[in-house]
């Protein structure tokens, strides 16, 4: 199954995008895509109905695309995860996973502009497999429970300012957490149609040219060993997002003078079966 | 204005303390002490309701405190606020506030049990000042207009794992998130009731034994310095909630053997006016 939502900023709708490209209302089987409808077995209870011709077609044509879940109760990223990003960073692979956060009121959808922060001098790009889950992991035994807990995958722009993440007195949550800074979708894509999250390719465009082009085998610690791991820091709960680390090619990567973003310039990527994002970035 | 929600956990239900004690039903005002209602003009409707002799006489008697305020949108702390806490943990007081993130799902009420993580080491207490934001603070011109933003404050305790914290590779979020870690209240008591945040007294005790004892007067940033430097790198909106630092005299501060939370012990916190919590610690 694929959920999209559209509409206004704070007043989107949800549908399925069905595999015919057909757009179709959900909104008859759940107000939102929320941790509620993840939780209450929503996605079968929407595969049952779409089946049975239930869902009525819908023509999206013109609306705003959202970020393809609401506000997730927590966002959590893990940072250095892939090796030859580690390696273009300067640090060494993590020895275990690293984390630090973003809060809910970040995220924004998948075509808005993102705002780059005043006095900002170093505002990056992250293209990210995003995790979001679906059941309750709260102290998983071991990695094998761990992927029977997602509900499903999501393009993610993990969105960082450097400056304000390195170099203003502590810790990365600085830089990660300024406005607009986490498009998300266009689709939120259930764990049944990705076979394997560990053999995705994604990608990123700056005007044009391409920055970032990876594969998430080069993870140095796969999806189910970061949620097995959290859940022995966390409370994983339906409809929180996990970030999973960037490959190599970010701004920051890059030898000086550093091809930071500016105002005008625009930022696209896309993840193999999750979609594409396309950013302008505007002066906050 | 004096806040509580009473009430099982996720269930709790608002009330208003009068200065005589006496408890008052909200729920004819408002759902719950959330954004929206701070937001929205909702204590002055509530004081108004109170002395036009609208809300209920209600007893309490037996039930449990939560939360004063419903889940924040984001908690946003500062760490090493207290010169003699960075003194203690051999840290330079620092340039700029420290800051780092809770995410929601950490609140719990201010006599509620508190969980240690499996494999803890190192489960420590953090008496803090909690600010919630009243009105959207976004880019503020300077700390000057700061207070204006603010909602109310409370009591706050930012319990956290050392070991998970410092030495698992990374960033302090790691010790800062487990299960119950935020214990809050009893009471949000609205701005106008707290003349001068920075002359407030806050203590610990464990087990009976006072652990904590000074004043926010000892703060390196104040109140309206924090509102007004977070405002600069992110959108603090109605609801939110920061944690403005704990003073000296956590176990992480003492000598060793350090005084780290076991099963059984009992965490007691004030700060004036705010009230107090007493938390027994169990193993989750």
């Amino acid at each position: 199954m694929r959920f999209v939502r559209l509409g206004a900023a704070g007043a989107e709708r949800p549908f399925i995008r069905a595999g015919d490209g057909t757009l179709h209302e959900l909104s008859g089987i759940t107000p939102d895509v929320d941790g509620a409808f993840l939780a209450g077995d929503g996605p079968a209870r929407a595969a049952a109905a779409l089946a049975a011709g239930e869902l009525p077609v819908a023509d999206g044509t013109g609306w705003r695309t959202g970020p393809p879940i609401a506000a997730p109760g927590k966002i959590v990223c893990i940072g250095m995860n892939y090796r030859r990003h580690a390696e273009e960073t300067g640090a060494a692979v993590p020895a275990e996973p690293v984390l630090f956060m973003k809060a809910p009121d970040v995220v924004s959808g998948p075509d808005d502009d993102v705002l780059i922060p005043r006095r900002s001098t170093s505002t990056d790009w992250e293209v990210e497999l995003g995790v979001v889950i679906g059941r309750t992991a709260r102290y998983l035994d071991d990695p094998g429970q761990a992927l029977a807990h997602v509900a499903g995958y999501v393009l993610s722009n993990d969105v960082s300012e450097r400056e304000f993440q390195i170099h203003r007195g502590g810790q990365w949550d600085k830089g990660k957490n300024c406005e607009t800074f986490n498009p998300l979708g266009p689709v939120l894509v259930t764990a049944d149609e990705i076979p394997d999250p560990q053999d995705l390719g994604l990608r990123t465009w700056v005007n044009g040219r391409k920055v970032q082009d990876s594969t998430t085998r080069d993870m140095v610690f796969t999806v189910a060993q970061i949620v097995h791991y959290l859940s022995q820091f966390m409370v994983l709960r339906p409809g929180d997002l996990i970030n999973t680390g960037t490959p190599e090619g970010v701004a920051l990567g890059h030898p000086e003078p550093k091809p930071y973003l500016r105002e005008g310039d625009v930022v696209e990527l896309e993840i193999d079966g999750l979609g594409r994002q396309r950013q302008r970035m505007r002066q906050a």
